[in-house]
């Protein structure tokens, strides 16, 4: 049944607009006329724009902006990530449901939601997971201690910022985990773990991207900071071969971390950083400090020179720029 | 019906083995003489040791070795830790148990288990969990960044050691998380994590020590390398008041990693190791480093100098002494 499906939409859309008969359809998939014109039905529920002639046949208009995990699993070029893609319409969020199934899953699973109910963000903040977005997180175990965990976050900013870069949008990264492109949001990094101190048993990668969300839709408050794929290059991408792309990118970065030195990573880091340089407010749970931020430690800590030129090292805190 | 069984525990232990009469327990109790005596039968089952005299009444001569949760709130000295106590007679894992209540769970709750099926030691290996010794674990939620978790370790070892010595007991920790007394094991520390990067979520201290073990019960291959309290100090202690006063310590040292200087901490931490300022062979995954112990960092790792005198940090491997 699925099957008949998934192929009227694939022959639909091979033929770019151009009529398809019913005939020929029920004949390649050995169903009746009648019966592929009750799949036609299902698919105009689920918002493909299927136009009919009764003389000409079946065109396929428009087709809902869903990320497609079969296409990705074909398209997918990686050998770990991604070797289990768990797809589903909605979760509570992609993170949650990443650690229920973490310790039963192979590393490199994949879980993708077209939307997320209770979407979060850094330190139990709400993330708006609006429809069109890319909302995915990575299962990872790679057996190293406990401190090495804020490297793979960074390294996550870099694949991140890398396959937006390819993408054509100015990417950069404010620390400590938040991907801007003129300013603005663009995507948001939730690291999670499970751990003992000498050996980690696994990292949760959250990435919520905004792709095709469109900025009005955004409450009131985030919108002002925020903007999306879409909105920067001026139309709707397709997601599922973004997320291929940013898989790819994720496991080059993943294999780099566990082979090259870490100095290399943080270079690579600061170069594509849109806060290292600037002056910064950064407010921790004891303190604020004011300063000019100057590079970033093994750690993750952000390196901040205050006014009285004292080095500081802060490696959790809500980071903003002066003015 | 349980709470006649523990006050007619309590008026037998009370009387430190002068006879009881069925009697004067049935007026306190206002049960029957009949029922005491059900009482009674059921208790020997349990494993208590009471004689009876037609003449005189009961005599608790033995009772067996088993950690009493509600003896255990009653001593308690404690504002934060032990505030929920959690007591099973068996369980897979204190740990695995800890974990799963962990987010619904105040900060402060210790499960304790008589027997644990599948007592687990660091990275992996098993822990021979023997009737008699003290398995818990410890639920705590520090507002912290993660790599504050290694510091909680450390100050875990102290507390464990600190209490051991005020029991009598000449321990030392061995890097990076063992206590030992006479160069053999007495207790181990395994610490898990569940984070993000800026903010732990909770930490389970699972600690496990020998106290009333006999070293006859050990695997040979362990029995070498082991000892328990009740063999260093030739008796067997209670287990109920060792717990009260290893929670108390416990407090007292997180309370102090939440105020003091962490060189300080370091400081005491040198102070009870038995690893630094001895030659060391450690194994890493990648490789094998021989030298002299010389200290520790803040992430917790050993600092080592090897043979070309060059400063070595390991934060996770295998520590043997050269002798």
């Amino acid at each position: 049944m699925n099957d008949n499906r998934k192929e009227i939409i694939r022959l639909l859309r091979q033929s770019e607009g151009n009529p398809v008969s019913g005939q020929d359809i029920g004949e390649k998939l050995g169903i009746s006329r009648a019966m592929v014109w009750k799949y036609v039905r299902n698919l105009r529920k689920e918002g493909y724009d299927i136009r009919s002639s009764p003389k000409t046949g079946y065109i396929l208009d428009a087709y809902p902006d869903r990320i497609d995990p079969d296409e990705l699993k074909a398209i997918l070029k990686t050998s770990l990530i991604g070797t289990d893609v768990r797809y589903y319409s909605d979760l509570e969020s992609t993170n949650n449901t990443a650690r229920e199934i973490a310790t039963r899953s192979p590393e490199g699973t994949v879980v993708i939601a077209e939307t997320q109910r209770k979407g979060r963000g850094r330190m139990g903040t709400e993330w708006q997971s609006i429809p069109g977005g890319i909302w995915l997180s990575l299962i990872l175990k790679p057996s190293v201690p406990l401190d090495n965990v804020s490297k793979i976050t960074l390294v996550a900013g870099i694949a991140v910022t890398n396959t937006l870069r390819n993408a054509g949008i100015d990417a950069r990264i404010k620390w400590p985990n938040d991907v801007l492109v003129r300013g603005r949001k663009i995507c948001g990094i939730l690291t999670e773990v499970s751990a003992e101190v000498e050996k980690v048993d696994y990292v949760i990668l959250g990435i919520g991207i905004n792709a095709n969300v469109k900025l009005v839709d955004f409450r009131e408050d985030i919108r002002l900071n925020s903007t999306s794929i879409s909105n920067e290059i001026g139309k709707v991408i397709n997601r599922t071969a973004f997320i291929a792309s940013l898989l790819y990118e994720l496991e080059q970065q993943y294999i780099m971390f566990k082979t090259r030195k870490f100095t290399d990573i943080i270079d690579e880091w600061i170069n594509l950083s849109d806060t290292i340089g600037k002056e910064v407010k950064i407010k921790t749970p004891n303190k604020l400090i004011e300063g000019k931020a100057v590079g970033i430690t093994e750690n993750g800590a952000i390196v901040v020179l205050d006014r009285n030129n004292e080095r500081q090292e802060i490696i959790a805190g809500n980071c903003r720029y002066r003015n």
